[in-house]
Formats: C-alpha cells, sequence, structure tokens
C-alpha cells in the first residue's frame, strides 16, 4: 500500500527545446507495487507545454485546476477543472497552458511506459 | 479519442446498507476504447462512506478536493486536497468523508473489473 501527498514528493522539472515550464512527479508506481498503471501528477506554468510528440501507450488525464488545451487528432481541445480526456496510443499529441495560472492534470499510463 | 468534462456526465447514485451519500461517474473506460485501466471520479458527501470490502484488483486514488480518509490493512489514513494512494489487490478497504464538504477522489482501477 502507499498513501502520499504531493508536497512529500519532490518535482522533475523539464525544460528543453521540446518541453517548457513543465514539473512531473510521479504519484504511485511500479516501484509502489503498481503493476498495470502508473499515476503522474504534471505542473505546467505559464506560456509551458508538453512535447508534441506520438507513442505506442495512450494517456488517461484529469484537470486538477487551471485552464489548458491537448492538442489531439489534428486540433486543439479545451480543458478546464474537471475535464478528463483519453489520448490514444499511437496519436500525436501535446498539452499546453493557455493562461496565467498553474496547469495542473493527472495523467495515468500503462505499466511498462518510461514513468517520468 | 475522448475530451470531455465531469459537468457532461450523469453521476451514479449510490446509497444501501453498504455505501452511504457516494455519487460516481465513469470518466474514461472500455467503450472509450481504453484497454489497461480505467477512470471514475467520486463525490462522498457529508458522512458518506464506499462499503468495507476486498477484491482481486487494485486501486489508485488521488483526492481533489475535500478532506477525507481510507482504511487500509488495518488502519485509517488521513487524505487531502493532492493525495494519492495505492490500495493493493485483495486488501480490505474503504472510503469516508469527515468533514462537511463533499469528498472528491479520483480512483483508477485496471481492465476487467467492473467499471463502476
Amino acid at each position: 500500500m502507499k498513501v502520499t501527498h504531493i508536497k512529500d514528493i519532490l518535482p522533475v522539472s523539464m525544460d528543453n527545446d521540446q518541453v517548457k515550464n513543465v514539473n512531473g512527479r510521479l504519484l504511485v508506481g511500479k516501484e509502489d507495487g503498481a503493476t498495470n498503471f502508473c499515476m503522474r501528477y504534471f505542473e505546467i506554468e505559464k506560456q509551458g507545454h508538453t512535447p508534441m510528440h506520438t507513442h505506442d501507450w495512450e494517456h488517461e488525464i484529469f484537470v486538477h485546476s487551471g485552464t489548458g488545451e491537448v492538442f489531439i487528432e489534428g486540433k486543439w481541445h479545451p480543458l478546464t477543472q474537471g475535464s478528463a480526456a483519453l489520448v490514444p496510443s499511437g496519436v500525436e499529441h501535446q498539452f499546453r497552458n493557455i493562461s496565467d495560472e498553474v496547469f495542473i492534470f493527472l495523467c495515468m499510463i500503462p505499466s511498462g511506459a518510461p514513468e517520468l
């Protein structure tokens, strides 16, 4: 079992040519005994974004707070607190913040994919 | 792909001998093409709780808002906004609200388990 809190997990900062102003935290993963899927927590700061990329595993995401967009299948879709999305395997996608506040979402992936 | 919002999904109310003051929503499931795991959204109203039960699949949960507790391995653990937990397969567990406000959490399960 595991009971934790985001304040007790150090974030990993991501900032390069592909990713801007993103912090990620692994909340539950294979080291905790999660054998089927893994739960991550992402904060995208103002003007930040994840990479535009494609991979052979899906995302299930839920917006905890803030306002952003997800690019799937050639267009941008709005995301607000309470939004949820499935990005299927093999589909090009990107997440971005479109407000001045931090855009925060959970992102679950199947086991076997890189956890963070 | 799927992009949705909690306001666009009708909740299922649960209230019986085992479950009190709980609403559940299936956010992403197998009908959406999610083959590995499923994402649900639960609201537990004041004095509400899920059943004390055991089953052969795990939960990964994240607290969206409110204050509650989870019973795992014989004791209650506090949960606040930003808490996350893994309830392993085969372990007796229960969630309950301990405040006057709604306690809201996401609960992910592997595919094959009952979705709601």
